[in-house]
């Protein structure tokens, strides 16, 4: 049987997920035609994910049709943005209705949690890539920007750290996840939750804020070059989950501590807020049923510090990843 | 020497062509924040280009630069929209400096000339592909869709079809091309010129309006099928350049006719208007110094119904452009 590019598209993404009232126009026409709220500014965030670089061979297709929305809300989320619309430029190697199929409930899935509506696109033939526009809202003036740290801002993360490192240290062979502790590991690589609420409900209150997706080191370092400031991590604080504290015996507190710090693909929020605001921070991520630390604080100069409990400094192995470093 | 993506980004993108003032926040955060003029609508286009598929091996950069935002301001010219900004997800499989001077020099040439602002995107390593999300506004309701053609309308088309159909021909060593035509043409395939004030002129003209990508008969038909109507072609007022009337004796006129209506890549507009505005649309296509040329007629049914001057039917060999038929 031949799928055309019409057919693709009217068989896996015209109509499917949430329809908004804001779209004039959805999938169909030359273009989308777009209502944003009076008052709002839009945001917009792009993302790419190849095949074999991103993701590999034998990604179950849900795990990159989720994965292509997650990582883009994440970078709305971190703007403290409503995710409103989302565009899918997909370019496949070949017709097939499995991998399409799967691909579609997967991003479907998400988008349906967060009530995006996919609003167009569009569908090529080569290498698997696979680009995500995101689109949101926030009032005029409230976005949260990376230059916006303060000397003397707590440090915050939310979540935990590494485990989409360690679930790629066990997929590859070199760590036996136990119990129950694989499929924990597994979602988090493959299927990233992106922290909107937090994001939102930190609008308000977060002074700079970035998503954590090359590793904290490299992420929190974005923040530290925007806002003219330094910071000192407390590497004992990192947030580890029952499955990184359960292999931190086989692999070694520093290894642990390395995934933490620059593995990257957590997806979580790295946030700064001044100390009066602990209290509220508090109460914000207890009723969200979400997790967040403050791992350290913001003080002058550029540096970015680790230390140990007890003052000691902890030297990084390597800061964060970088597609084209080194090539 | 090593280049790493935040290198690429400040060196070939960053900062580079118009920077418009209601850009809040462009590159350089996890999204871009964005104002959206009050009253009026969102309109964005995505379209990808894969090397191989959409551009040869060895295509020069600044032409591939080029055409990948033209074919997106061409969309966003076809629903009357007047651009702002763009987004880039630009694949990479080296860090080429050669390619990527070419490449930029050619974005923000066709970008300069339109006032479009480069505000994000995502730079990856991977084989060669580009994904350009274009953005504009429209007065509120003012957009033209495919669906509006109504029966009675008159056919046009803007500029001369087939050009670049007979240009891959001439690349391919199907045909030479004689004096400049061979330059003329190269540019017509390469640097195709998206007609975005002709768009922005017939918003509140045109009734259906579509652009012209995979060939008159395959775009015209997507008018069709959205308004629920029929269309009579006369071949023989197909809007031919110099170099395809020159091209003809060679070719002869059908292969030439064929070109003109699905060989595609041309980036002209389709539209429809009643009779009544025929002499408004001259005025305006003159003022603009662009052919513009009626070359059928909307009528009932759901047809496309290609004819000869003396009424005799012309069967088209083939009706455009899928990436997947036939596969």
């Amino acid at each position: 049987m031949s799928v055309s590019e019409f057919e693709i598209i009217r068989r896996f993404f015209a109509g499917k997920g949430p329809q908004r009232r804001d779209v004039v126009r959805g999938i169909g026409d030359d273009a989308a035609v777009l209502r944003v709220p009076e008052g709002h500014e839009l945001v917009v965030s792009l993302d790419t994910l190849v095949k074999g670089v991103h993701f590999p061979d034998n990604a179950p297709p849900a795990a990159v049709g989720h994965k292509a929305l997650a990582v883009n809300l994440s970078d709305l989320a971190a703007m403290g943005a409503e995710p409103a619309w989302i565009t899918l430029g997909l370019t496949l190697p070949e017709r097939d209705i499995a991998w399409l199929e799967g691909f579609s409930a997967g991003l479907f899935g998400l988008a349906g949690t967060h009530g995006v509506q996919l609003i167009g696109g569009d569908t090529t033939r080569g290498p698997l890539t696979v680009t995500v526009q995101a689109h949101g809202f926030v009032p005029r003036g409230a976005a949260c920007y990376r230059g916006a740290a303060r000397v003397g801002d707590d440090v915050y993360v939310t979540g935990t750290l590494g485990d989409a490192g360690l679930a790629l240290l066990a997929l590859n062979g070199g760590f036996r996840a136990e119990g129950g502790h694989g499929g924990y590991l597994r979602a988090r690589l493959e299927r990233p939750a992106p922290r909107v609420a937090a994001g939102l409900a930190l609008r308000d209150i977060a002074h700079g804020m970035v998503d954590v997706s090359d590793g904290l080191l490299a992420d929190l370092g974005h923040i530290l070059a925007a806002s003219g400031v330094g910071a000192r991590i407390e590497v004992e604080r990192l947030p580890f989950s029952d499955a990184m504290l359960a292999a931190r015996a086989e692999l070694g507190e520093r290894h642990c501590m390395e995934l933490a710090l620059s593995a990257g693909d957590d997806y979580e929020l790295c946030f700064t807020a001044p100390p009066a605001r602990r209290g509220e921070i508090e109460r914000v991520f207890s009723a969200l049923d979400c997790r967040c630390t403050r791992v350290g604080v913001i003080g002058p100069g550029s540096r970015l510090v680790c230390v140990w409990g007890d003052g000691r400094a902890y030297r990084p192995a390597r800061r964060g990843y970088d597609h084209f470093a080194g090539g």
